[in-house]
């Protein structure tokens, strides 16, 4: 043991000063903390700043007004709370409030400049964000099926399929239910769609979706299925870093998104995927869903490929953007949502959050589903256009599909 | 085209103030910048700073020294540059050198505060280090092969596999080359293990190893082979945020390693991988490697099972720290040699850099090896215990496989 001892103290002294205070010593400073009684604990250490500040989605909002094109919008802005500064320049908040079992991110402010939590190597990447990760879980409540259970884990794949539409090749991310491997069975395929800016990477980081098939299929709570999380950025081929571009910058204003050449595309990835994994290749086995501009694609897909999916689910959907003159595929709107309707799809799930800029635009959807009495399901929330809602859709539709 | 605008303007003014700089406005700052002569520029702002450095391994070392335990031990320190305050609060540092292609990592220091750059999205966690990655690639040096490029790309999955042993469910990280899905063919497989505190994320991470195997495959310098990283830390399922036990910290620190019951396990690693992929389930077709206390598991999985192992690549091993009173993996060490190499394996492969702390602990292996007329393959680098020799040990030890 003795031995092993001074090869870890070499090896602490051989890494950089940084690691070595991290590994050898421990952390400093413990960040975050989840005390007994539910508030949660944050700290930073930073003798020489005047200000240190925290700001996350596990604080209150506060209400925040901006003009764009002539047009004020309000949005809930993420709170903020000062840390107070205590020994050894360690900064330190602790909630007033028990902080709500879910799944939060967060960042410092030091002095103005935001950073993340240096002793917290939980970090996300959402778009071009990154930030600190503070998982709350707890029995029973909703965010329990964000959390890492003992149950049968799926196999989580990164696959890349030949884009013939693009001529790229194109990466994937590909969730097989526990039993899959071992199984002869065949599965059905729900497909999972991002936001503006997103990937391949979101919905299993920031959305937690893997975690949820896992615990809702151990629950018996949701059927074994596969789960194909695509990357709507047509033009790209993968997420940030997994580029052959190199060092392409995550962006919302990336070209060919929301001109028809997504959707145009899609069946070359349902047949792609029929092709590789036992799957039951029909209408009946295959649902979608996504996220804002995925809940757009998610629409036109449903309307354009009525025989493709039985299950459709637009998770606060950026309803009424869609241009008719880019492409055949905004096109012809009314006779393609009743020739959807005709096909009499099994669902069609709408998720959407009181404080939504996007809020409006759903209502008007339903409204005229509504005047035509074309069936849907509705999930209002408290909220806007944030993950946390997005998590609680995706926990709400899967529990729905082939039954 | 107008209402897409609209949207994007709500969805940035609905995002975050953090968010929104960097998504809508395009990023403030740019950083890091590869520049026409291969000099690179770090940029930062922090307009109330009063010092901003920057530090990594792009920079090269200096020589510190430490006393532990009344032994001095000298080390490469990574080196540390000042940047420049300009306009906005912008701080700058340009290299006076060409950075040579490679992957580094590197921080900022902002008033002695270690922070990843802002403006990069591309962060590596390592243990409990979170940096900021500097990818340099270039047609036809050795780094190139740790860029993605467009070649077929193998698929990439976080596998569960159940150890009896242990009584837990453990990950694994699977690489399958391209083709593996279509084909029917049987491969070979290689395990490659992590140093302490790593896990199965480390060598596909800070390794590159996914990008290494598709580009010497794809370049016909190394045989189609299936890759299984292994989680070497025995009591722990996965690596953290994947564990069921919740914030599990990285730490050096965990329990049972290089104890034994990692070595005494790995068959039913081997079985279950035999079992679930299309493998060459015999010796001549199954090769191991490891760095530092992966190094050590090689050696003791070789010596162990010699049956099982035709080739074993021992990356800045962590030799001469095995305790032969915690397990009978580590008793009859020079018998198990000698039945080992009487065994015939077609390659022991051993590398290591000239200022790592291990360094004389490998001579002194080799002596023993040459002392006993055994056979082995060996490569000395410049530099440590550092990520930069295990790429290049990787990148040397994979085309000697399965030939």
């Amino acid at each position: 043991m003795k031995k092993i001892l001074v090869f870890l103290a070499a090896l602490a002294i051989g890494l950089s000063a940084n690691a070595q205070q991290a590994l050898w010593g421990g952390p400093s400073v413990e960040s975050p903390v989840i005390n007994p009684d539910g508030t949660v604990t944050f700290r930073y250490q930073a003798p020489k700043a005047v200000k240190v500040e925290v700001t996350g989605d596990f604080l209150p909002t506060q209400k925040m007004e901006v003009e764009f094109g002539g047009n004020k919008m309000t949005y809930d802005a993420p709170g903020v709370r000062e840390l107070k500064e205590g020994p050894m320049g360690v900064w330190e908040y602790t909630t007033d409030f028990p902080v709500a079992p879910d799944m939060y991110t967060y960042t410092f402010r030091v002095d103005g400049l935001t950073v993340i939590d240096a002793n917290n190597v939980f970090v996300n990447r959402d778009i071009a964000s990154i930030t600190s990760v503070l998982l709350v879980p707890q029995e029973g409540a909703r965010s329990d099926l964000y959390a890492i259970h003992d149950v049968p884990h799926g196999t989580v794949s990164k696959v890349w399929y030949h884009s013939d539409k693009q001529g790229i090749n194109r990466r994937l991310t590909v969730y097989t239910p526990a039993g899959y491997e071992t199984s002869k069975a065949k599965y059905p395929v729900l497909y999972v769609l991002h936001g503006i800016g997103g990937d391949e990477d979101a919905w299993v980081t920031q959305g937690r979706a893997t975690q949820i098939l896992d615990n809702l299929i151990a629950r018996g709570e949701a059927k074994p299925m596969i789960v194909v999380f695509t990357n709507g950025n047509i033009s790209q081929e993968a997420a940030p870093l997994e580029n052959s571009t190199g060092y392409t910058r995550p962006t919302m204003q990336l070209p060919q998104t929301m001109e028809g050449s997504f959707e145009t595309a899609f069946p070359e990835i349902v047949k792609f995927i029929d092709g590789r994994y036992r799957t039951i290749a029909k209408k009946q086995s295959r649902a979608v869903c996504g996220l804002s501009m995925g809940g757009f694609h998610t629409l036109y897909l449903s309307l354009n490929y009525p025989q493709l999916f039985n299950y459709s689910g637009m998770f606060s959907a950026a309803i009424g953007v869609s241009d008719p003159s880019v492409s055949p595929i905004y096109q012809d709107f009314d006779a393609k949502l009743a020739k959807y309707f005709a096909g009499k799809p099994a669902l069609l799930w709408i998720g959407c959050g009181v404080t939504d800029f996007l809020y409006q635009a759903n209502k008007d959807f339903m409204k005229k589903l509504d005047e035509n009495g074309f069936p849907y399901t509705y999930m209002e929330t408290d909220g806007g256009h944030i993950w946390k809602n997005w998590r609680i859709y995706l926990s709400e539709f899967v529990p729905l599909l082939f039954k």
